[in-house]
This record gives structure tokens, C-alpha cells and sequence, in this order.
């Protein structure tokens, strides 16, 4: 949330700032004795016997009843100049989240998996043109999705491409890229550039109690269960179908009403 | 949202009345284009060929590409006097919502299943006293529930009655039970009546489609997706796990994702 600039798929929240709306939610999870701590969790371990989580932090130990990580997961960035500057503000990692901002706009997305192109064809229901812009001489994305991105009138592909550098003031005007083929550098008008090089789960610290996929999500439940028991995983960070605020929020609901139960049943 | 005085369980919106947050997800809704019309749906068919679905309502007839049902569910009624004047007033049916405004109360839950013994538990953590109400001598509910209920230090349990009426003038001050066994009458104070005795599905237009489960909530995949192409159902009238605001917001944010994606595909 604290990425994006404003958020306007959280219905009944308007058009809100990401920290407004985070900001929001933490003083409702406080208000109902929520307590926050600060830390890099290092470990996580079960005691099967007493059933008693041991989470430590790199300056604390925490026990606990019930476990539910909610990491998140990181951007793979694009390493170009002015990414960092224009982030949430012209550079976007969701077009989901950010897409309705670009009506009538030229656009591009960068990537060639099947996010990238499913993305790209999202986006053209607002942009006035989508130019994905991929590193390789052919799209890694599904055939159909392919195809589709293709014929779209508003859609055009750039081979061959890396992304120098974002450019512009305030705001994103242009483009500079580099053909790895040619050795060409050119510079492309643009208000918004979507990257779509791959999400990374911030699960490292958790690899151990092996309840991740090959990709490093957490793999749950549609209750939010790991495989071990009074470990939940909610959020970006499990392997889910929509990554949303309004999903990670249901994903939390679950998660804490199975929380409740857990506990209920076991101490 | 309309029946429940206060939430305070969708996060990032505080305290709100349910008619006021209600009234931001239509403003919300309709700011991005949808539109509304009113009627009561009286049947929807689908014709395979062009893939056009036709919803027919009393007055109407609309053709669509896809159809997303979130008709919910009705609460069983207790039919007692006073129920109707204290309903969303101390009258509830939803205790993950209400329960929290019942903090050091005495209250009563109506009903003998699963779902009033599970929730007459969840309100041990809020109320100082939860008195279950079941009008036959033997609960529904399983045996491991019926077991944790008995022996939490907070509860008790009335059999063989009904309840009469419910009784106050702003507030909710006691309820009339009739015991059925014995024909006698008496007064118990209560500050809250929470209603457990069955939720109705509000799919009967929809029972020709053959998408519901035997209880009538209409079966989807977690994709929102029904058996029949391009019909989708969102919130508390799918067969779903946890009925909350939060949880029908993600269902509808999924369906919408995916009805999209289904239009791009197929027309």
C-alpha cells in the first residue's frame, strides 16, 4: 500500500493514499489490542510437544500460540535509472492498482511472462497504447495471451530491450532504451512504465519449515492452513490467484477467525 | 451492511454505521461506471450458442455476457414479538460482527446447531454471560462443540424452549421464554439475542440452473466460478467457509478479475 500512490479498488475507502489507508488500518487493528513490534524475523520454530511457536527476531525471542506470516512479497526492479524516483508515481509494479490512472494515455509495460502480456492487455482497456518492452527476441508468455496482445489495435512490442533510464521531472515523460542487439539507444515518450519482471515472496527466513512451492510462496489452504498446524500464511505472500488489498484483507479475516478456533481447541 | 448498526470489522474504515459504509461501496461502485437498476430476478438463462446470458426480472428482460449472483442469504426469523424493533439493535445474527459490543454483558443465543454453539463460544470472549436457548432437550451441534460450551465457565443452557418475546423499551432489558415441556413461563434478563437457527440462501430463482448444493448455496470454484460458463456468485450466497464483509469484497474483486478476463476470451 505504502508503494502506491492512491488507491481506488479498496471499496468503501474512495479514492485514499496508500499511507492513509495503511495508516487507517493499523489504528483499527490497535484499537482492538492488536500490539506491534518491530523486527527481522530470523527463525521460525514448533514445538510439537506444547505446541508453542518460537519466532526469533535478530534482538528478540517471541513465543507464541498461532504463527500468521504476512510478508508480502518484493518487486523484482528493473535496476534503471529513476525507477526508485518516479516509484508509485509513474512507475507501477500493479495494473490493477494503477491502471485506471492512465486513461488515454501511452503506457509501457516491461516483461515478457504471461503477467507482463496479461497485464499489458489489462491496461488497454485505459491506455491509448501499450508497448511492452522485453529483454529477449521472443515473449516467454503463453501462445493465446500472445496472440491476443498481438492483434489488439492499441498494442505494440519492443524486442531486444532494456530499460537505461526513466526520465522526466515531476512527472514521467520519456524513456531511454538500449537494443541489445543493435547496440542502439533511443528514447520513448511515456507517462507510465508497469514492470513486470517477476515478484519475489519475502519467505528466505521461512525455506525451513518447508511449507513453500518451488517459486517460494506458502503454499495454504482456502483456510489460510499451512501444513503445519497454527501456522497461517495470508496475503501477496501465499500462492494465491489475485493479489489484492481487498483479498489480503478476506485472507486475514480467515486466517484470524482459524486463529481463534486453533486456539480454542488446542490450549 | 443495512441490518448491522455498527462495524467495525472491515478494516480501514473504523467505526462506521453499515448504511454509511453500504452507501461508500455504491458511490465507490458507480463512480467507475456501473450502473443500477432495480428488480426482482424471476429466472436466468444462458443460450450457448452466442454465449448471451438473459436475466429476466419481473418488469425487465437484460442481456449479458457474464452474470455475477450476490443475492446472499436471509436469516431465519425467530418469529417472536420484539424481534423486528430490536433487529440490528440488540438483536443480532451475525456474532463475529456484533459480539464485540457485548463486553461484560449477559446474553442469550437462540438455537441448537453448529453455528449457535460456535458462536455462543466466540461470545464467551466478549460477554460475562452466554446462555444458549435450544427449543428441543438435545443440542445439534457436534459433540466436541456441545462439549467445549458446557464446560466453559461462562455458559449455560436452556432446553425446550422458545422464546416469546423480547422485551425493552431503547434497549433490550429481558426476553418471555415458554418451556414446551412443562407450559411454564419466565422472564430472564438479557442485553443481547443472538439468532442461530439457520440461514437462507436467496438463490429459489436460481434453482433451475442446478448450480447449488443441497442447502441451496450456490457452489463455485475459488475463482468465483459456477459450473455454468460466465455465471459467477460472490459472498454469503456461495457455498463459502466464513461470511464476512471482507470476505464478500475479495469474492467480488475475484469474479470481476475473472469476468473480465472471460470476456476477453470469449467475444
Amino acid at each position: 500500500m505504502l508503494n502506491t500512490h492512491l488507491i481506488e479498488n479498496y471499496i468503501g475507502a474512495g479514492a485514499i493514499k496508500g499511507s492513509e489507508l495503511a495508516e487507517s488500518m493499523e489504528k483499527d487493528a490497535l484499537s482492538f489490542g492488536a500490539k506491534r513490534e518491530f523486527g527481522v524475523v530470523k527463525d521460525i520454530t514448533a514445538d510439537n510437544e506444547s505446541d508453542i511457536k518460537t519466532i526469533k527476531t535478530l534482538n528478540e525471542i517471541y513465543k507464541s500460540k498461532v504463527v500468521i506470516i504476512s510478508t508480502g512479497t518484493s518487486n523484482r526492479k528493473l535496476g534503471a535509472k529513476g525507477e526508485q524516483k518516479f516509484a508509485g508515481n509513474g512507475v507501477s509494479y500493479c495494473a490493477l492498482c494503477d491502471g485506471a490512472f492512465y486513461e488515454g494515455e501511452e503506457i509501457v509495460v516491461v516483461g515478457g511472462g504471461d503477467s507482463a502480456v496479461e497485464e499489458g492487455l489489462y491496461l488497454t482497456q485505459f491506455a491509448d497504447k501499450v508497448t511492452l518492452i522485453h529483454r529477449r527476441d521472443t515473449l516467454k508468455a503463453q501462445q493465446v495471451l500472445q496472440d491476443r496482445f498481438m492483434n489488439h489495435p492499441k498494442t505494440e512490442v519492443i524486442y531486444n530491450s532494456n530499460i537505461l533510464s526513466i526520465n522526466g521531472g515531476d512527472e514521467i515523460e520519456a524513456i531511454t532504451i538500449f537494443n541489445n542487439k543493435t547496440s542502439d539507444t533511443c528514447e520513448l515518450k511515456t507517462s507510465g512504465v508497469f514492470v513486470y519482471i517477476g515478484l519475489i515472496p519475502n519467505t528466505k527466513e521461512f525455506i525451513n519449515l518447508e511449507i513453500t512451492n518451488e517459486e517460494g510462496f506458502i503454499i495454504t489452504d482456502d483456510l489460510m492452513q499451512t501444513k503445519l498446524p497454527g501456522v497461517y500464511a495470508v496475503g501477496d505472500v501465499r500462492n494465491t490467484k489475485l493479489r489484492q488489498i481487498s483479498t489480503a484483507v478476506a485472507d486475514g479475516a480467515i486466517a484470524g477467525n482459524q486463529a481463534f478456533k486453533y486456539i480454542q481447541e488446542n490450549f
